[in-house]
């Protein structure tokens, strides 16, 4: 199986593309992870340019011999290439999975919109940085090869609804775009890092007017939360179900994915748990 | 004429409030100020329970005695209260200015959107803290006095079209809501505080997909920008031309809006420049 590894938003190094190509080379033999020279290139905020950053996707994703495209990073950085990414995608990435988190979620979005290949929430190779980021990595490389059944977010085995995951910023952003799919009737899990409390009350104010017709809401984890000059007066969940509760959107309770090195995996869509 | 103050955000101290009325006091003798107590409630973020806030505010500007409704700070709650406070004004409310910017705009906008009383941007009561403060709160009470003629925003003396003036933020976040006012042929004002340039692109990037029809955008003062672990490799101002452009929004230059004591006053709309 081989892995076309592409970052869309910000860069990572050498070492990191080095001890994940290790892991896998011990770990999964049977993958080839093909780390694209763009996912080192610098400018500004940015993996290289809009230009570079998109058509190194491209390459990935139209590449007839990569059999899934791995997003390495998030950061920000990938609302800006998306639309014309979605344009110009071809065949050969219709069924491939594409998958990452965070500010790669504009692209799962705009994918899972545009019913272009399998959008997948999953931990990005960027993540070996963090503690215990082995185990993060083994899941999504163990996903694609179809050994870890635990990889999944747990409650996706009793979910009759199809189910995405995002962060709430991204999300948030998402809303109203030419990115945004339609959620209705989805599971719509949610998860935020560095963000004061009272930014994530405004953003679920923002998110749950756009979130007419889905399923239900589920919560992953809030981490990193800055510290402000007064406590907030209430916990994320609690903002979470007090947005749900006014906009009449049931609140199913946790979600295990989060900035954190226990992200579990979300297919986007029903049916594609392997 | 009475100027009722409330706090649908944040709280004021009594200094705050005690400085502005020595100000009025000494300057402008034709004012009366009348400060709620509940601008000094406070519960975890906020000026007081949503309760307090909605009340407060109902107060104010159902009062037929009171002239004008001045907010007293922003910072963030407006926007759990709007809904409800609209539906629950009356008469009273209907030709009354209504002065603030930052989060008072989810009620500046909500106000406009239903067509009750005078929405306008203009610098709040808590702007006495800043440096050159007392210019700030000069040019309001010297506005509703009809007597400062350089208090308003100076591209409006030649402006065509109606003109709204929004914190980037603020604007973003009510963007598909209930509150969000039809803003096809205004000119949009927009400034920005304490957000780095990636989140000001973001911001950028999400709310331009929402400006379809306006007559254009004009930036305000992007200020006190963290410095990031990298440069952003862009101006707040190409940031804006950037996504007018993708969306063919004319960029029309400067506003003389922001999060300092220079922050101009923009009344709502077309033809109520006194």
């Amino acid at each position: 199986m081989r892995i076309a590894v592409c970052a869309p938003s910000t860069p990572i190094g050498p070492d990191d593309a080095a001890r994940v190509r290790a892991l896998a080379a011990a770990e999964f033999p049977e993958i080839e992870l093909v780390v694209h020279d763009q996912c080192f290139a610098q400018e500004g905020h940015f993996a290289g340019s809009d230009a570079q950053r998109l058509a190194a996707l491209l390459e990935c994703a139209n590449d007839p011999g990569s059999d899934a495209v791995w997003f390495a990073r998030g950061g920000y950085g990938a609302c800006r290439i998306a639309e014309e990414a979605l344009a110009r995608l071809d065949q050969a990435a219709q069924d491939k999975p594409f998958l990452g988190y965070s500010d790669a979620g504009y692209l799962l979005g705009g994918l899972y919109r545009a019913h272009i290949g399998q959008p997948v929430h999953a931990p990005m190779l960027a993540d070996i940085r963090r503690e215990g980021g082995e185990e993060a990595v083994r899941r999504t490389l163990g996903w694609l090869c179809g050994q870890d059944k635990a990889a999944l977010e747990p409650s996706l085995a009793r979910e009759k609804h199809p189910v995405v995951a995002f962060n709430l910023m991204t999300l948030a952003m998402l809303a109203g775009t030419r990115l945004m799919p339609g959620l209705a009737g989805h599971v719509v899990m949610l998860e935020e890092v560095s963000e004061y409390l009272y930014a994530v009350d405004r953003l679920f104010f923002h998110l749950t007017a756009h979130l007419g017709g889905v399923a239900g809401v589920r919560l992953g984890r809030v981490s990193a939360v800055p510290e402000n000059d007064r406590p907030f007066g209430a916990s994320a969940e609690e903002i979470a179900r007090y947005w749900c509760a006014r906009h009449a959107i049931a609140f199913l309770g946790e979600a295990a994915i989060g900035h954190d090195a226990a992200n579990r995996i979300v297919p986007f869509g029903a049916g594609v748990k392997r």
